[in-house]
Formats: structure tokens, sequence, C-alpha cells
């Protein structure tokens, strides 16, 4: 199987909340990076996820947004993924940046060249990733 | 009316199934396709959304992945919608991506060039276009 | 604090109403404006949002779609900014529209230039910018 998204996560669930209509998942990571998606309760049923259970998270590189210098602020998006920048790549209005995370993982976000500058993002530069758990779509292995 | 959005279906409300905070929504279009949508309760409300009524579904084509090949590989995204790749338009890092449904139903996906190349899409070519429901926009008619 | 998200909201929340896994927040502008984010129940506690809190809407501009004569048409989407096109950035493939809405925010757009032709999109023309309640992150300031 191929897949268009860029972030493609490989993992075991490790907790299920469940709703009336979505889910919260959570998926951990070999490396012990913890990732969360909301997926509807349908899903959760049609791809029999429960804990212990494989599973893999995908997410497009444009919906990821990047920050430096969190300080106290803090967010809604259950994924903040604390790493150091390790590839950017330049085009000519975006760059893909790529941030590797304490447990190995590398998330993959496409944000404009002016928020490069403004970031001052730079390999080596310390920056966080976030992520939307509503953006996270989970599958099983093929 | 004029839309910045690619995707643009219309089709007939087929299902409602409601929660809390949240509803899903299925939409089907003229040639069979159907579609999933979550949006607010008070949205259902506001725009007297139920079964029988005509509705339009919008989405970015920057929010849908593509992907070949797919095998056992299950995902929790509702619309997955399996078809053959029609057209094919190349930018200087991305790419658009027109896929005909068995309904006759177009999907328009932005990815990137990479992406094209590794997933080997071309005409012809069959391709699944991945949608999150919560991704989707529901409208009525104007 | 430095993000690479280009719509940043500052406002104060001005209703919260909870559901089993997702709430939907309103935060409300210094101009008047209004925004309704939707947010999971557990960073609601995570960030102790409650009305009166100072709050932060973060959204990417390639989540927002514009449109032109809306006339009877309605939406789903909660954001629904009509305003008037104050600046309009061309690039290759994309272009990023400003709006200016009545209360003085302004909200950005990445659309397709074909998308900016087939709307007639330029400074001065009044156009409406929608945004899904549940691509809004929020924050609290740092």
């Amino acid at each position: 199987m191929k897949i268009s998204a860029r972030n493609v996560f490989r993992g075991a669930v490790t907790g299920v909340t469940a709703g009336a209509v979505n889910a919260e998942v959570e998926l951990t990571l070999p490396g012990g990076d913890t990732l969360v998606a909301i997926v509807t309760e349908a899903s959760i049923r049609a791809l029999g996820l429960a804990v212990g259970k494989e599973a893999v998270a995908y997410v497009k590189a444009p919906w990821v947004i990047v920050l430096t210098g969190a300080g106290e602020a803090r967010f809604s998006a259950r994924n903040q993924f604390a790493g150091t920048v390790e590839r950017l790549t330049r085009g000519a209005v975006n760059s893909e940046v790529g941030i590797r995370l304490p447990g190995d993982a590398v998330v993959f976000a496409v944000i404009t060249n002016e928020a490069v500058m403004e970031l001052g993002l730079e390999e080596g530069v310390e920056a966080t990733a976030l992520i939307k758990a509503s953006h996270v779509i989970l599958g099983t292995p093929a």
C-alpha cells in the first residue's frame, strides 16, 4: 500500500475513550512517542480498534502547525510534539520541515517560507509540531 | 454562488446520526456515490438537514489523501472513494489528481509530486481518495 | 512564541457547550467578531477554558474556504466571516487572500489562482471566509 500522506506513524493502541459519535484513540509509537486521534465510533468498530491492537496514523504535512518558544502558551491540539528540526526543504513558496521527536519519530510539516524565517527554523533548532487529534486518520496495517 | 473549494458534491441526505455536539450526515450523489460528513448539531438545526433534503458537500483538494494498493489495509476515514485517475495536473511542487468514482463523481486531491511518483499515478491507474468526515462542510443550495 | 499558522485571533471566551468527547467554544475578538472552535473536553480542562478567560485561536490559511455571492446558500461551517478582500498575494499556483471583517479582524485564506479568477477576487470585493469549527486550534497566551 502506498499513500500520499507524508506522515505515517505505526504503533500500538494504548487507549480508547468512547463518546456518542466520536472516540479518542491513543497510539504509542515504538520509541515511546504518543499520538491522539479522534475518529468516529463507527470507525472504531469497523477497524476493530482496541488497546493492544496495531494501528497506523496518517497526517498530511500541510495540516501540521510549527511553533517555537512556546513558553507558558498552551494549546487545545492534543498532539504537541516538541523536538529538533532535522531537515528543511525549501520550495518557491512553502518549505517542508522535519522535526525529530525524543522517541525518534519524525514529524513533517509544510509551512510557508515566511513562517520559516519568522520562526528562525534551521537544522538543530528546537521546535514543536501541533496536530489536531481530529486531523489524524487511523488505519490498520495491510 | 462561487466557492474556492475544488470538490463540490450535490446530493440528497440519506442518513443523519445524532450525537451530543456532533452529528453524522450521509449524502448520496446522483450516480450513487455516498459521502459522510460530521457537522455540529447546531448546523443540523440551522440548515434543517434531514433525510430526503438536498444538500451540498464541500471539500478543499488539499484535504484529500490518495492511496494505491490498499489490500487489506483499512482506514478510519469514513470516505474511501475507490476509482480511476482521470486527470493529473502537475505544478512545480504539487499536483492535482482527479479520481473518477463508479457513480461518476470526480474527487480532486492536491498531493506532492513526490507522492505522485511514489504511487505511480497516471491516467487510468486505480486509486483511492480518503476524506475524513470531519473535514467535509455541508451546505444547502443557493 | 512564534507560530506558522497565518491566522492568530486573540479574544475572550464567551461560551462553552460541553459534549461527551468534544466541546464547542465561542471566542469573541476585540472588535466584536466571534469565532467558534470544537476542541476535546480534555483540552477544555487542560487549558482551563471558561467564559471570561482569554484565549487565542489558530487556523492555517489552507483550511479556509472563500466564497462570493452566497445568496440563500447556507453552510454547516460554524464560522462564516463576511468581509471585504483587502489583500491578494499571488503565487505560481496559489494565492493568499486577506478578508477584513466588520470587527476589523483579517482572515487569511490560501486558495488556487483558478479560484481567485472564478470568484473575481480583487481588493474591495465582498467575500466570505468559511472555517469549520473543528479546524480551529485554541490556546492560552504565553
